[in-house]
């Protein structure tokens, strides 16, 4: 079943919001069965808005617009979308009498004659429920096919398109077919190897993966393996995936370390939890984010500890015990000094195991030696320890953020013993 | 001058890839004083893109395709404009020998026939040089208008626009008029004050901002005040918004922190250099966020010596002193222990000045005294020293984010004196 999207506001023309509700209500369609074909942004303009929506619907049949239902005088989806089908707008008493006694429960003083505009409807319409906010969503129905109108507001948005939109496609399909077809994807996580590592990992299997589709997608924190199952029936998309995926993972072995969604930070707690390990963390030029990307995941406290922060060298003989005849022999970037510093911060805080990181993130401090992105990593876990030696590319943040998950990896790679 | 966007990409109709080069490309237009009037995203498809790039040239006569340039077989861009526009692609030699060099530069191994794919050119097309990648741009024009078409890797497509769109757009909009239009947003930066609080703070200035407008853009760092004057002559511009600023300024006081993207954490390691004070942090809840705020701002380190992430009770007293009886009396959550935290942090790491948080960031942790989103912000500098007590709404990331500027923010209130 195929659709198209209409997102509306100047906004998003002027570039100072990204439409991530097209992205969002694409995922959603695809997940329920559905194919979005085009996508398209028009702003606040009732002619720009006609011809979008008329457009899309000559061109599909079936319409989902967002944006534009609100109060205020630069909202006129409705009025435009009313217009391009030729119905007039009407007043929903039931639905004011709802938005009135709505207001006299969250605010004091008369109700505003601009909210009473959000209870007219076009005639005919069939009025989706909004749980998050007051704009109501609208389903229209003519001979050229439906156009569904949903608020802008992403919370609202997303929370009528699982609750009316998912729905809608899934009644059409099924009146369509038994077994819609569905794109579903799949995705495997790696970290500490390239694009072209990977390549030379996976050697011929890419090739025996058939109809499942193998993109890379490098980031900072690895490179995810995404697979896509395109148009097939729901219970053979699961089958394939497993399949691809089961041909994939004995070439990646321990670059691998989740799927979907799944968090380094987590991994590693995940791995230290079940070994009833605590940790502490010593951070140089990551400067508290190893220790933020831990403590971002809920319930991380039983196994983190704490850590320092030692970006001075003064601070890391004061707060770790780096010596300081260590750090003028050595420089605050070496193997000697990194080994210090996770040590001494399980020492200072009394934990079996410990990640430490030093680095030059730039943009000054580098040498012809030692230039901006060189890093040396330490973890250590019980009676094992492991330090090693990176050069990142990229500018600051990305030199901070690829240490991070570094680090993490080389506790996750100490832990399992590899 | 008015153009439209088409971003190709089936990526983005699946909804897995967010469209920010739409957005990217429009913020830039509008800064030159282009105008995007609609954008459209559609699929790796051959007829798509030639109906997309087609109705979006006979509306407005200038279009600005992204993305499948590249050298797969998946990326058809060329091919289907080249199509629409009824011209044949040629092999453009002298690209052909440029990129063999290239390659033969970084790689090893035989030049892939499918980067030779990336020399064929649209006959009569102008090549745009892409400094970031190997997929250059396409200028190409015809009797319907004209269509440049851009890679859709977000780093080498800003370059792109940067270097040769920008150009091109001041160029028509020169031919046009002496002084054409623009559209000129500015900035102010608040924080520490709620969309209502700065109403109330603002009282009747809004109404004497005339022609331009004022956003309120409500996020985790505060809320921005976005002026915009829409479509005026670019000298205009300046003084609309110097003023309208002019009036908003006295009455938003210290709330203000700065202007366009200044970041708070920047803004007080600013402060603190001018005052020839160092700066340490002690940390609970934000995990080493705060660090990691300052740290990630170029040349912290004269002014950021470290700090102490304190998870658990016991690293407060082992770190930081805080007395284990302290913490038992009164709670780690308490206005004691965060004074004690930020002493300690200062004594231990021997600087004048100091930044602590503790608190609760859920989800779990919460009681019906201290429930989630409880947290303690200290700061001290020299003599001068002050904790307040806050609470927060949202989930652990909106407490921790929220949490890292209200601190970074007592610290720039101590050090004003106010």
């Amino acid at each position: 079943m195929d659709l198209e999207l209409v997102t509306v506001g100047t906004e998003l023309l002027l570039g100072f919001t990204i439409d991530s509700n097209a992205a969002d209500i694409a995922r959603a369609v695809s997940a329920a069965g559905g194919r979005v074909v085009r996508s398209a942004s028009v702003g606040d303009d009732g002619a720009d808005i006609r011809g979008a929506v008329g457009d899309a619907l000559e061109r599909s049949g079936f319409v989902v617009v967002t944006g534009g239902l609100g109060p205020t005088a630069d909202d006129i989806t409705k009025h435009a979308v009313a217009d391009l089908l030729g119905v007039p707008l009407v007043l929903d008493e039931s639905y004011l009498r709802e938005l009135e006694e709505r207001f006299a429960k969250y605010r004091r003083g008369p109700f505003p004659p601009s909210n009473r505009s959000q209870a007219e409807m076009p005639r005919g319409a069939r009025v989706l429920r909004n749980r998050r906010g007051t704009a109501p969503g609208l389903v229209l129905e003519d001979s050229k096919g439906t156009v569904v109108l949903l608020p802008g507001v992403p919370l609202e948005m997303r929370t009528m398109v699982e609750e009316h939109l998912v729905g809608m496609i899934r009644d059409r399909l099924a009146t369509e077919s038994n077994s819609p077809p569905v794109t579903r994807s799949m995705t495997l996580r790696t970290t500490g190897v390239t694009e072209s590592g990977l390549v030379s990992l996976l050697g011929g299997v890419e090739e025996a993966l058939d109809d499942v589709s193998l993109a890379y997608l490098p980031g900072f924190e690895g490179v995810d393996l995404r697979l896509t199952a395109w148009s097939v029936p729901e219970e053979e998309a699961a089958t394939l995936l497993e399949r691809a995926a089961g041909l994939l993972r004995p070439c990646l072995g321990r670059c691998c370390y989740g799927m979907e969604d799944d968090d380094l930070a987590a991994v590693v707690l995940d791995e230290l939890r079940s070994r009833g390990l605590t940790v502490a963390v010593a951070e140089s030029c990551t400067g508290g984010l190893l220790g933020a990307r831990l403590t971002a995941i809920p319930g991380s406290s039983d196994v983190f500890v704490g850590g320092m922060t030692t970006y001075s060298n003064e601070a890391k003989t004061a707060a770790l015990g780096v010596p300081g005849t260590v750090i003028d022999d050595h420089g605050a970037v070496s193997e000697v000094v990194v080994l210090e510093m996770v040590l001494g911060a399980m020492r200072q805080l009394d934990t079996p195991a410990g990640i430490a990181v030093t680095g030059i993130a730039g943009p000054a401090g580098g040498t012809a030696e030692k230039p901006v992105g060189t890093v040396w990593i330490a973890a250590a876990a019980r009676d094992r320890k492991r330090a090693v030696h990176q050069r990142f590319p990229g500018g600051r943040e990305e030199v901070r953020q690829r240490s991070t998950q570094a680090a993490l990896d080389l506790l996750r790679l100490v832990l399992l013993g590899s």
